[in-house]
């Protein structure tokens, strides 16, 4: 009989390690012929040629076995179920939300949305800048600034990037930053830990006393954080008077009922909307927004969408002033961000488009009712309160009732707020029901009745105060005013969506970006509400399932990468690059050594990594690299010895930006160390060595990490991210975290939150847990098998224009991507990178990487997950893309009319009566067979960038300029 | 100040009624707009209008007030955990399944599959029907039968569609059907209920002795509920020989790696697809599965799916052999489906394509493998199994242990199968693993030692037959070869939405059929675990959550229709009526008149309606309908005198299915009652009466609900539905049940599962709850409105065929959908309204119901979900329409080339580069300018009917079909 026993196959037949095979898209036969073009043996021998030997990992990594996909869901359960779930009226800035279904299914919970992009191929991302112009009217409207950015990492470092923007932009010479004492604590430990660095001197002090002294700006709280609702446009006056600025962060909610900061003289607004339908995620991901007068515009950090002009003449979206950022001005950049929210942007500014204007004050007006009748029934209870005026937060004088109350309320299911010795803080929001306000009743009714509820209401004075109630319309766009009913909602939410390119459509072959799968098990428990639905300061009992969340994936993580010690608390890879530098520089220090200021960097660096130096107050120092990409090391050798006193840091990315594998990493390392300097690895490109070699044991002193770039979180359209920072052993005590969650020397909080994004943590848990060690290690080794696989079919088709002296092989041997040189085509044919990118999306794809690392080129990175079918497709577009330029090169199309200088095609342009191109109809939609059976249709032609930014307009599109 | 009081609006402020203004499109202001143009004064007017006042409730409906969303799933969520989820071992055709996440968030929780219509319309249907196709050749693959259709409603009912076709193709005389004593028992159960109406008589005996004695068809089960795997071809041969056919209700799964049916005889197979990724859901829904030989597939039942061409040749999908269907063939049908499982076919096709071939071996040897180390534990701990042979089942001999085995199970969390007194069932499936065994052998093992898993896996012998290995390969088709990593199946999950329009991107504005909104926080329940991990046949107490959600629903539902009893059991309308008219009957009988068995039916009705009454062996009378649609009263009164002896019931619709509230309906049901009939109201239109009329009350003694319509569970492509059957007092103890579910004269099961399709229960549980008397009222009036607002601004452009005489307004006055007659524009321009549904898909619109109930027309039903925005669109798009019609009327555009007949028009064609029409391009893409922003491409030309019906094929298309 053929059947086998049972017995030998039943290991192979157990699902423990089928989800690898379904991240990793080449399957076994796929990785033979891909090997064959490449002409290498195995994948094995791939590897052994490209990775320097004195660099591989001696063992591998010691990671529980791969669970499968119900193993893993199952056990995540568990944790999770060790948080505990109670109802929050803490406040300080987190607050319970109604997500409406239609956002959490349509929006958060669909890849059309969490896989994008950031937008900086304009036209395949017009749905999601819509909603990001939508996000930026929400705030200019509500705040009633001039304008404002596409969001924040959250409002402590908001309020951090405004202290920075007030000193660039302000003309006072006072190097004071005066905070409100009731500005949120969170936000003063982010605040002091970013002055620090920046001679910046933190004063802290009543709002009323803002404007006594010099400062070149004060920061407000609005309402304050025990709930006071005070005007501000006399402390305006008064810090004006004194030549600074005010920055006013504030409650957007509590914005739809009171005079918003703009019509008080802000110069300056910040805050979170995490409360517009964003669940707390124990304190993230949340968007923060940032807005400012419009004199101050091209100096406001972080991503801005504007409207600027297609082809065609029409309204089309893209990025502005993208000139400002790090990536262009690296040494010259003030603010290291990359990465956004937009995720939770986007679910914001959807809330408000689902809510509209009446919507929002009915909101509003509910809690500022409750909140009320709350504190009248309080008063029937004799107790008093700390304040006369409130919006959503009451503060209640309990003396040594105050501990004991509080663990009442948390034995009835209610978490309160430890305000100050002898102060209770209750903050109400929109969750908040009758039913809520009688239990909160029964906790400071000791043996005394209850109050009626009906009574209260009845007489319960308004907490606001009249004289700043809001006069002001706001969201009185269109958009705000069109979707309230759920079926219109769910089509404008698709309609957005369908204008875009996301994974879940094709290859995003990104270069540095790591485009991979986020696998739908990985996405499945974050909107669990055991991780959803607590609130970072809850009691640390309650957050027991984060703790051990944390600590797993602290120690796989420090597995994978070779350190010794690890902070999730950074909530963005930027962050965590600003936190290790800093952690280097509080190690110097604390050995007496704080001359060392020096930072060295190649030339082929990120922009973010002089942008972080600059901001830890190390000096730059470039370092020469080769024309292959590699760092110069004479050139290093020079510059250690120059600054053997004064050398702090060398930071470096591996494999380099340029996708190489350098061989003397290692040298490298050891040359810094020899100087007093420590090395900065960027984890960048940590996906391609991830199970292959170590940062931490070939060198590096500190990485960080970008979980949304190798370890599966999604881009989301430009954020949430998490860097996670990495260090050895004697670094340790130096890692960021808030008061009394770290050690002693700890530099600070860099996030508001002890976790950071930690609703997103679960994501990569999910992945490390599911991949195993072999897994992780494959789809390091699949992502460079597949880069080498496209290398060596375009190689007869365009220059590689780096690859390792290492390799004999097709493609040249490189890393995990590689970079595709353009420039000599742009000689013969005019045709240039751009071109080339926006063609793509005639075939239906997002353009590699544009001129990045080198200008003129693209950079292709295509990442484990996509199929060899998929890469073929890619493949079969870019040589079909030669060969139209090579029409244009032999004269068949003029240089000036050619598919790929008009591209993208919209159908509307191909349809017109009138066809005057050299080229057909057909030429330009259906340039392979297939795109006849499937087609992306790009929504907008090609977008006009200096139009936009000479015309800077960030805000809802007048519908009327879509009549014509 | 002008602040208002808390107090005061502290009511208005809280959320309870906000559910009702997300469900309900237009606002207040769009209502004041569309009164206007009706020309009436008020909604309450409106009514007043239309409603014959003698059938208006004298009371609203009592329910409890409406809850707003947040709370309306916390209070289910409590329903719910009064569910206990335990790891079910019962089998018995319900079993375990991992539905994949890409699954189960982008097909069953994606509103672009889950508020799909049936795909009449196939133009704009490709996708669906592309999943249907892949599920039809699935099944013929695995099963080895020529054909299979598109989905059956539950094993059960497919085994007596299974008999009755038998009935019809086979050539027997025998009216002997013999079923297996091995099969399922509720297949048993459901196979009795249909056959006793039918005079077939049921003969239950050992599979073995199927071919002893004449029968028309024997049913086996394979493998049998006890786990026995035996060789079918003997069986067959027997059965042969004595003149009957071989129906084979097979578990997919093991087919994986038994010699199919079709290898061993089959005529006909028939099974569920449960198991291949839906969650149990206490028993549905879930697709069913009948296939046969190629001479019988123009007669078999439900919803085939076939490949034809467009008119640019191109292959493409529609529903094949309409004719035979009972919307045509009426009284000469011979069932009664209408619905199908279309979203869990789509979830079943898609876990095929998924895990492939090898995927499914693997799965179905490992559950085998487990099995067989299952037995080897037992035999070590000395327990005797019933057979020798499993595939995934074992029957244990415990004598008078079992059922305190059983109850140790329990206590551990596991549920075991009482399969007999004193044997045990234990069945495992695709979720078991290693631990589940080790638990099981914990139960049974007493004070003994457990068995070691591994020696057991050395030592097990394979427990399914060698020689009914499967030979034969399945699944070659490259669509279950190519889709298994993650990226490539969520890619052709999206690709197949995208070619499709539903709910999320249009109105459907189909009359009849009632596409309203189907709320996110309704769908959010149904995947939670306590609803959808449940089996069927757990023991009550661990199912108290879905009685206490069976008992509020029906109570509701009695409210809102004026029954006094109601059966969730029929899992669809056309199981709801049959149910209704088998209740009467059986009424008739218990009072000694089982010589009633005439049925008055109008010439209006619905085709379901006479096919019911045939299958109840009722007589079809027809009755005849003036011009208006009306039933001929007169006509009406001599058909009751003539058959006063033997009148059992008369079926009417309404509001009718033209759409008219007639205004004579009271003394209709008084006549009928008089002349000793039943009166059976179709509920389909029952979304025009909730809170305004209740048929319970005016005279209707049964009524069958299509919560899939009115009470907001999705249509799902063309399935699931649930049709309720609710009755009066007299008629409570004829409901349907389960044997043990109902009173001792219910006429029987008619699904499969106690309540029938269970899981998708709460979606109409929340509607109502949220919605409340006043808003479900509200509902009704405002789809009533704007069906008239439709007419009014169409009534200058197109013939409103029916319209109330009672009404003096603009648009006539209609009920909930109005009829566009085209017939007069065929006969001036030569387009008929096939032509204008074609066109309106290049407007972006699925069409209105088409020539239904009158040839040659249009049905439009707006419902009250449809923003006016959207209204409008569609009214501009039929008024854009009418103007291109008069053009081919004037002579611009030829009768035989206009954008009319060669709609719809695909981007492919329109952009070929030569253009020979008389209109131009753009005239064809975008007729009016809305469209140039959003766009929906029909992904095939108009698709020739009659081509594919001549040339049927019913599998997946082979790729060569696409090269040319």
């Amino acid at each position: 009989m053929s059947q086998p026993s049972p017995l030998s196959p039943l290991a192979a037949l157990e699902p423990a390690g089928e989800f690898a095979a379904r991240h990793i898209g080449p399957d076994a036969a796929d990785e033979r012929h891909m090997l064959s073009v490449i002409g290498v043996a195995s994948r094995a021998a791939l590897i052994d040629a490209l990775v320097p030997r004195n660099i591989r990992r001696a063992a591998a990594m010691s990671l529980p076995p791969a669970a499968s996909e119900a193993q893993a869901l199952a056990e995540l359960k568990r944790i999770a179920g060790n948080n505990r779930v109670l109802k929050s009226f803490i406040g300080q800035g987190y607050h319970g939300t109604l997500t409406p279904g239609v956002i959490l299914r349509n929006v958060l919970e669909n890849p059309a949305w969490y896989t994008a992009y950031t937008p900086y191929q304009a036209e395949i991302s017009q749905g999601r800048m819509e909603a990001l112009v939508n996000f930026q009217t929400m705030v200019t409207d509500l705040t009633g600034m001039a304008i404002a950015n596409a969001s924040m990492l959250d409002e402590a470092t908001a309020a951090a990037e405004a202290m920075t923007l007030a000193q660039r932009v302000g003309k006072s010479k006072s190097d004071v930053f005066y905070v409100a004492d009731d500005v949120l604590p969170q936000t003063l430990d982010v605040v002091r830990t970013r002055a620090k660095p920046l001679g910046i001197t933190v004063q802290v002090g009543p709002a009323a006393q803002a404007g006594a002294t010099p400062c070149f700006a004060a920061l407000l709280q609005y309402p304050g954080v025990n709930g006071h609702v005070q005007a501000l446009q006399p402390i305006s006056d008064a810090v004006h008077a004194q030549g600074g600025l005010v920055i006013v962060a504030a409650d957007l909610l509590a914005l739809a009922l009171l005079t918003p900061p703009g019509e008080q003289g802000a110069d300056i607004a910040c805050g979170t909307t995490q409360r517009f339908g964003m669940p707390m995620g124990a304190g993230g991901p949340h968007a923060a927004y940032l807005a400012t007068r419009d004199e101050f515009k091209r100096s406001l950090p972080g991503r801005l969408v504007g409207v600027s002009v297609d082809a065609h003449g029409a309204p089309a979206y893209r990025l502005a002033l993208q000139t400002r950022e790090q990536h262009i001005r690296r040494e010259k950049a003030t603010s290291n961000i990359c990465t956004a929210q937009v995720l939770p942007a986007v679910v914001a500014s959807m809330y408000a488009v689902y809510h509209g204007p009446e919507g929002l004050k009915r909101i509003a007006k509910r809690v500022a009712a409750y909140t009320a009748v709350l504190a009248a029934g309080l008063a029937e209870l004799g107790h008093a309160l700390a304040h006369e005026t409130a919006f959503d937060t009451l503060v209640v004088r309990c003396g040594e009732r105050a501990e004991p109350l509080v663990a009442a309320a948390e034995s009835l299911g209610m978490n309160l707020r430890r305000a100050k010795p002898g102060l209770v803080g209750i903050t109400l929001d929109e969750t908040t029901t009758r039913a809520d306000i009688e239990a909160l009743w029964q906790v400071f009714a000791g043996d005394r009745a209850l109050p009626s509820f009906e009574r209260c209401a009845a007489h319960a004075a308004p907490l606001l105060p009249t004289a700043l109630q809001r006069g002001s319309a706001f969201l009185t766009h269109p958009v705000f005013n069109a979707h309230h009913s759920e079926t219109e909602m769910l089509r404008y939410i698709r309609s957005l969506s369908d204008k875009d390119l996301a994974l879940d459509r094709s290859m995003i072959p990104l270069g540095s970006c790591t485009m991979k799968l986020n696998a739908t098990s990985e996405m499945i428990p974050i909107t669990w509400p055991e991780f959803a639905q607590v609130h970072p300061y809850a009691p640390a009992a309650q957050l027991a399932g984060y703790a051990e969340l944390n600590a797993q994936l602290c120690a796989w993580l420090a597995e994978a990468t070779g350190y010794a010690g690890i902070s999730l608390q950074p909530n963005a890879g930027s962050q965590g690059e600003y936190a290790g530098l800093l952690a280097i520089r509080a190690w110097h220090a604390s050995r007496g050594e704080t001359r060392r200021d020096v930072c060295l960097i190649p030339e082929s660096a990120h922009g973010t990594n002089p942008a972080s130096a600059q901001m830890v107050g190390l000096k730059v120092v470039p370092v020469k690299c080769d024309a292959l990409g590699h760092v110069d090391m004479a050139d290093l050798e020079a510059k250690c010895r120059a600054h053997a006193d004064d050398l702090a840091a060398m930071m470096i990315t591996y494999p380099s930006t340029y996708g190489v594998f350098e061989t003397g990493v290692k040298d490298l390392c050891a040359l810094v160390h020899r100087h007093g300097g420590r090395v900065y690895v960027d984890g960048a490109n940590m996906n391609a060595l991830v199970g292959v070699a170590a940062p931490g044991q070939f060198g590096g002193d500190v990485s960080h990490l970008n979980l949304h770039k190798t370890f599966c979180i999604p881009h989301g359209g430009g954020g949430p991210g998490v860097g996670p920072v990495c260090v050895v052993d004697d670094l340790v005590p130096f890692l960021p975290a808030l008061p009394g969650h770290g050690s002693d020397a700890a530099v600070g909080a860099v996030s508001a939150a002890p976790l950071g994004n930690a609703a997103v943590l679960p994501i990569s848990w999910m992945y490390i847990r599911m991949m195993g060690a072999d897994g992780l290690q494959q789809a390091t080794e699949v992502a460079i098998l597949s880069a080498n696989y496209v290398a060596a079919r375009l190689a007869d088709h365009y220059d590689i224009h780096f690859s390792s002296e290492l390799a004999q092989m097709a493609g040249g041997g490189v890393a995990h991507e590689c970079i595709l040189d353009l420039r000599p085509l742009k000689d013969s044919s005019g045709i240039g990178a751009e071109d080339v990118a926006k063609r793509l999306i005639d075939y239906g794809f997002h353009a590699p990487t544009l001129s990045f690392p080198v200008a003129g080129t693209l950079m292709v990175e295509p990442t484990e997950s996509e199929p060899r079918i998929e890469l073929d497709r890619f493949c079969d577009a870019m040589i079909a893309i030669r060969e139209e330029i090579r029409r244009v090169e032999q004269g068949q199309w003029p240089k000036d009319d050619n598919p790929l200088r008009n591209a993208p095609h919209t159908a509307e342009a191909l349809l017109k009566a009138e066809w005057p191109h050299a080229y057909s109809r057909e030429d330009a939609a259906f340039p392979l067979p297939a795109l006849r059976r499937q087609k992306y249709w790009s929504p907008v032609g090609r977008v006009d960038n200096v139009y936009g930014d000479r015309n800077l307009f960030c805000s809802c599109v007048p519908m009327s300029a879509y009549e014509d």
